[in-house]
């Protein structure tokens, strides 16, 4: 089933997106085009409290047109560990490091047109931490009881992909 | 938090993707840019039989460099309802239609640097159909037993952000 890049043409190199055109080999030796976004992968972390609380973040997303419910999530730098880049990005997003930090394995965003592989992960025994927004990042944490945000998923309330994987995955894990 | 388009540069226009920077101005009156692909949207369909079996395609993923395990999916057409994109991709996948279809909502894959929206179904009562797959895709439709389609999710053997999305709201509703 598999397909061979015979030909790449480079469209585009920015900040997060790479563009790449490749023209590929299919099984039956025919010829199509792919347009594949490059991405550097990135990790979310679902981060709950003693409390029974998770901590989400609110920000404005271009993509969907609307301030967003989500977890904390960040992009890798070049070569950095996804556990390192979790606890990293929770501290950057929400001021807390994570005492403990469960690997969740992955999810690939949209495997037919961008590489991008989110890394997941479970972070308890919040430790407080020095919060360091990005510059042009502009977030708003909030703690969400952990039934109210599934109820959320539910209702069609939270329709953040990466978020909906993460959260779902810890509910059945905590038999909620 | 809004971020207002003052500016947007067409990179790139193909068959799924298209390609824009925009000129954002944020919150705090200072500009950014964003890079952002322009999707039409997409639906992806858990299929379930009467024995509790789901069927998946298997296709090779050029984004993820392997051969991937999904429920049934695909671009919406222009202007087309999502349910009748669902039921016409469930068709052209697995040969099948769905007697019954039930929406789940939906999530956006990457909202940071994509508009796609994938809607969500449920489908049973499913009927034979006439099989019709596009031309320059291959695809293998394979039943798993819902039991074990969520099995393969908690341990990871099975890694598409919408089919985990979708098959893990389908266990909460099912109460699996």
């Amino acid at each position: 089933m598999e397909e061979k890049i015979i030909q790449t043409r480079h469209i585009y190199k920015g900040r997060v997106v790479k563009l790449d055109i490749h023209e590929v080999l299919l099984p039956d030796n025919k010829h199509s085009k792919r347009e594949l976004v490059n991405h550097p992968g990135a990790v979310a972390i679902v981060a709950l409290d003693n409390d029974n609380q998770v901590l989400m973040v609110r920000q404005y997303r271009l993509g969907a047109r609307q301030t967003m419910l989500e977890v904390p999530a960040g992009t890798l730098d070049a070569g950095e560990d996804p556990a390192h880049c979790a606890t990293r990005e929770l501290q950057e997003e929400t001021g807390f490091k994570p005492g403990k930090l469960q690997s969740l394995g992955g999810i690939y965003t949209a495997p037919g047109y961008t590489t991008e592989y989110i890394h997941l992960f479970f972070a308890t025994d919040l430790i407080p931490a020095k919060l360091d927004t990005d510059d042009d990042e502009f977030l708003e944490v909030t703690r969400v009881p952990f039934a109210k945000v599934i109820d959320m998923i539910e209702k069609g309330e939270l329709e953040d992909g990466k978020s909906i994987s993460a959260l779902l995955r810890v509910a059945r894990q905590l038999g909620k």
